[in-house]
Formats: structure tokens, C-alpha cells, sequence
């Protein structure tokens, strides 16, 4: 019976994934929180009629794919501490093709880009969905895995830069920016380079901190994302972050693809 | 039965407007939170303190009526996300003459100036106290309502600003911000644009977000909020967002001033 | 029973401070949320072993003291408003050496630099663990005590730099600076300067309020905090702030460091 409730239960989990093959965009056109429309307009008809053109109609941009859309939204609520609607974007990005192993190393960036408190919220709100999803050990990256080359000229400007910036001031934030974080979390091979890269300018852009985000950007661009895509991501911003963080990092935006065009 | 529960219940309801009558300055006094003075006390008797003498003076403080302080103070708390004071801050505002047709455009606008996400969090307490009121769909804008006339000129300064912050890096943005944010949002008949700026320049300080202030503050003052009310929105900064906030304000109120004077 | 009940519950609430004396750094190797390793590592395996790597390690450096350390940390979760940590750390600071009055005196500093609400939030958790503890008035400071002597020069100035900031525009804000701020919140006597300046300076890192950083980090390192401990502070940042705030704050760290030696 265990079984069979089990089996059931997977079944009506897997139920959205089939569904979305038939209809891909019927989701987030009507659900764009955790709570209902009806809830949104027993307090905003406007919201609920915003919900339905406007942040539906931003999840059809073609810009920037479903999937990506939904890593860079979990990233911002994620970095933003919000978890009344994070169950219901992590669900989403599950099901729009962001697997358990990106999943997990996402957050683990953001330990490090959003802060450790950070993680661990969306730690607690996801191990709640893995154990009803069934995703277990087999599915997410090893704690130690073999790691990816790293790059040591870039390294090497890095390590330059950091210690032009804060001297002798904090070494210890200068040892730990070495390692773990460009040492072992930057070469973890579960989440690519590329979107690595998009969890961390999202983290950046979604706090408002621009100050660190040119040379995080330029990462960005030489790790493959492209301008149309970086673009787009600042329009996401916008919905979930609010319009000033969007034109606070618009701006550094625009002067990082004026100097990569020169 | 049900009917005449209902109806004591809204006599209950309707209690703290009616006491208010007669001693309108009561419930500030002695409640500024929705923990109780004694809970405040049992960890900090100085904060107990400074919520009799320097908070419930705050609220006394002519140079912003209670009615707008409570909306202002309803804005800082959505536009940072701290729910657990807002059911207090929502009822007070209520109390205090913010009609439910224009805290509902408040949160409105805070989805597009504090995030989306912000917007859901507020809706989820919201909605709860609107039933308890029976605050029902019409005492609520409309969706879709008649639209104020919109000012050409400054909308096309606008936009010229917006392409130069801009250029083509991030076109989703410009155009959203277009349409819907300015020409329907802004528009929207059911809280005044003079309430529409004092929302929006709170939102702004309450987050630090200095960089857009400027421009805001002088849309707000052209919308009819005077200077000392711009002013005493910095001092309820203070309180209600910390010190560093209405310092990172302060300076950039200033000038503003300092400019239009010129 | 009742008595024996309490008995009991207040030996076994004693048992980690006296575990600590045997083994003094196993709690936080083990332990770095309310959440366990197992329900990091369900999620994510790779945070469950920079959980027992980096941050346990950190915990352990010498340059700041556990108890400072965890002080740090307190401020740091009151300031952004994260109170799923919050009980973990408050018992960690409490365990190690941080008094209840101190904690009490941080709590009513992070009302005014972190604002209200994250007060307020901040005695919600603290009651229930006070309650647990048997924490009762007689072991917090009073509302109104003998207050420190005021360094009236130093006073001055910062009245000349509020009013060189601020003109006439937010009357309210420089009139409450003075008082409570300045003449009463600082001067309090049961938490030190030293330690009243380590929490403010840590609460502006902790949101990226560089702006009043340098002033306040003078003021530390004047009322004693060491420039290594202040360096250091910058590192815990890192870890449970996010290293942008960590890397937004270094700089202006080793500048004033630079100020200071010349």
C-alpha cells in the first residue's frame, strides 16, 4: 500500500512536467506567486490583471528561455531572502528543465554571493520539495567532485585586484576568496560556468550591489552568456527585484557591452 | 446566527475608529509593533522606553499628518519585506484614514518599485485583514479604471532619460517601463500622484536606493507633497528603515531642495 | 514537580556552556544553522562540507574571539532581518560569553541602525529564548541607568557634520540624532563603547552602507576595537553577508586604516 501510495503520489508529481509538454505556458500565465489570482485581486484587481498580461507575457519574451528565466528568478528570491513564493519558482525551474545538480549548486553559489543565512532558508524550503519530488543523493553533485581547470591568468589578475583593493586590511577575506570560493566553488563542474556566472550577476543586480558587477558581468559574457541574454536578465529584475534595482544595474550594463565593443 | 456574529464582529472592528474620536492618539502611544510593550520590555526595557517617549512622539509630530505617516510607515515595511509588524502598521492605517481603495494601489506600485515578490507578501496579510473588515471588490479600484490624463512633455523627457541610462543594453526594461509602469500605473485614478510619489520616495529610502531619489523627490514635490513633509518622511526613515537610510537620504533631499530654490 | 520540571529544564540548558569548557569548538564545527548537516547536505553535499571546512575554521581563528565572533554574527542576522538563524546564534552568542544584558543593549543599538522592525523581530525570537533561560529583569540593563560621560568635543563635531549634511531639510532627523541617539543610546553603560562600535560598524557592512562606514569605523577603532579585529570583522561578513558586502566594505576599511598610520 506504501508502495502503491508512493508510486501515486510521483505520478501526480510528474503530472506538470507531461502537462507542459502539451501546453507549455499555461503554468506561469495564470500562477505567477504562491498565492492565487483570486487571492491577488481580493486585495489588487490591478496586480491581477499585471500578473496576467505583464509578468505572463515576460515569461514569453524569447529573449531570455523559461528555464534560464526560472534559475535567474530563484536566484533573486533566493538572494533577496523571500520564501513565501520561493517553493513555487523552485517547483517552476524543476520543471522547466533546471535539474536537482543545478539546483543545488545554485544555492551553494549563492552562499557565497548572497550570504551563508541565505542558503541555508533555501536549503529548508528545498529539501522540503527534493523528499516530495524523491530527489535523493544519487541526483545532486558530490561534495568533492573533480573540478574543472582553472584559468590562471585570470587568477592571476584576480588575486592582483583584490589585494590592490583591500591591502593588508582583511586577509582573511582575501585567503577565503582564493579558496574556497576561486579554487573549488567557481570549478565545481555541476552547474556550468555560463550559469554559474547568471546565478551571481542575478545575486548582484537583485541586492543592488553594481559596484562588484562589471567585472562579474565580463565574466559572464567570456563564460558565454550573451548580451541579448544579460539584457533580458535586468528585465527580470525589474518584475522581481523592483524597477530601481533594474536601473541601477542597466547603466553597468550598458558601459560593460560599450567596452567589450571598442 | 451567522449574520449577527458578523455583524458584532464588524462593531469590534469598528471599535478602535470610534475610540479613536475620542482619544485619537491612544494606540500609537502604547503600540508600536504587534509585540506588546511588556513583550519589548522582557528583553530590552530601553526600547520599551524609547517606544513610549520617542516612537509614540514621532507619530505626534505635526509636520506629516498620522494618516500619512501610517502609509509611509506601510511602504517602508513592504518595500523591505518585513511582514511580521504589518498586520499592526496595515490596521493602523486603516484606522488612520488611508481608505482600502488606496492601500490597495499602494501595494500596486510597490510591486513595481519594491518587487513583485514584496507585493505577494503584502497581498498575503492584506487580503486576510480586508476579510476581517469585510472590505470587499467594491471598495477596491477597478482594473482597468479611466486613466488620469498623462503629461506628454514630462513623459518624453522621460523616456529620453531612460535611453540614455539605457541605450539598446536592455530593451525589455525600457519598454516595460513605458507601458505598463508609466503610461498605466502612474495613471491609475485611485491614490493621488501626490500619495503615488510618497510611496515611491519612500520605497526608495527605506532600501537605500539613493540613485533614483532625486528624480522621484522632484516628481513628488511637483505632485503637491511639500517640503516638510519630504523632510519628516527622512525622520520616519530614520525609525522605521535605521539611521543609515535617512542619512544616505538626508544629503540628497537637501539638495534637491537647494536646487528648486535656485 | 513544577520546581523539579524547572530544575531539570535549566540543568540541561546548562549543559552545553559546561560541554563547552571540555570541548570547546565542537558546537559550531557541527553546527552552523538551526538546520543540521544532514538537512544541508540533502540539498546540498558540497555546503555540508564547506559548513565543517570553512566555516567551522573561521569560527576558529584567533584574530576575533568566539564570543565576539558570535556577537558579530548576531548583529549581522538582526541587521538583514533573518530570523530562521537567528535562535541558533542568539544560544551560540549566549553560550559564549556574550551576557544577556549585552545582548539586550545590541538589540536596542540595531532598533536604531538597522531600524525598528528588525528590532522588533529581533525581541521575538530573544523573549522565548530568555523565557527558556529564566533570563528575568534582574539580568537586563535598566530602561533609564546612569548613562557614560559624553566626550563633548567629539559631539560637536558630528553635530557640525549632520548640520553641513542636512541643512534645514530634515529638521527631525538631526533633532533625534541628538537625542536619543547620541545623548542617551550611546552613553548607555551595559554594553561598552567598544562593543556598541562593533555592532554598528558590523550592522553598515552587513547592508552595504559603506557611505557611513569610514565614521563609524573610526569611532570603533577610538573606542578600542583592534584593526585586526576590525579586519576581521570583514571576513565573518563574508561568510554571512555575502562576500559583495565583504568586498564593498574592505576597501573603505583599508582606507581608513591608511588615514589612521599617517
Amino acid at each position: 500500500m506504501k508502495f502503491l501510495a508512493a508510486t501515486l503520489a510521483s505520478l501526480v508529481l510528474a503530472t506538470p512536467v507531461v502537462a507542459q509538454g502539451s501546453a507549455p505556458m499555461s503554468t506561469p500565465l495564470e500562477n505567477t506567486s504562491t498565492l492565487s489570482i483570486s487571492d491577488i485581486q481580493s486585495v489588487s484587481p490591478a496586480l491581477g490583471r499585471y500578473a496576467k498580461e505583464d509578468v505572463a507575457g515576460l515569461w514569453q519574451r524569447p529573449q531570455l528561455s523559461r528555464r534560464d528565466r526560472s534559475l535567474v528568478t530563484v536566484a533573486i528570491l533566493i538572494a533577496r531572502n523571500q520564501t513565501l513564493d520561493l517553493p513555487h519558482y523552485i517547483n517552476l525551474a524543476l520543471d522547466s528543465g533546471v535539474t536537482p545538480r543545478e539546483l543545488s549548486e545554485a544555492i551553494t553559489n549563492l552562499a557565497f554571493y548572497a550570504g551563508w543565512p541565505n542558503a541555508m532558508a533555501a536549503v529548508a524550503v528545498t529539501k522540503d520539495i527534493f523528499a516530495q519530488r524523491r530527489i535523493g543523493p544519487d541526483q545532486l553533485p558530490a561534495a568533492s567532485p573533480q573540478l574543472l581547470p582553472q584559468n590562471e591568468q585570470a587568477e592571476a589578475i584576480r588575486v592582483a585586484s583584490v589585494q590592490r583593493l583591500l591591502g593588508t586590511a582583511a586577509p582573511g577575506l582575501g585567503q577565503y576568496t582564493t579558496d574556497p570560493l576561486f579554487k573549488d566553488v567557481w570549478l565545481r563542474p555541476d552547474l556550468s560556468p555560463r550559469d554559474r556566472s547568471l546565478v551571481t550577476i542575478t545575486s548582484l543586480m537583485a541586492n543592488g550591489q553594481v559596484a562588484q558587477l562589471g567585472g562579474h558581468l565580463n565574466r559572464a559574457l567570456d563564460n558565454g552568456l550573451t548580451q541579448e541574454q544579460a539584457g533580458e536578465v535586468v528585465t527580470q529584475i525589474a518584475f522581481y527585484a523592483g524597477w530601481p534595482n533594474a536601473f541601477s544595474a542597466g547603466p553597468v550594463v550598458a558601459e560593460v557591452f560599450k567596452g567589450r565593443s571598442n
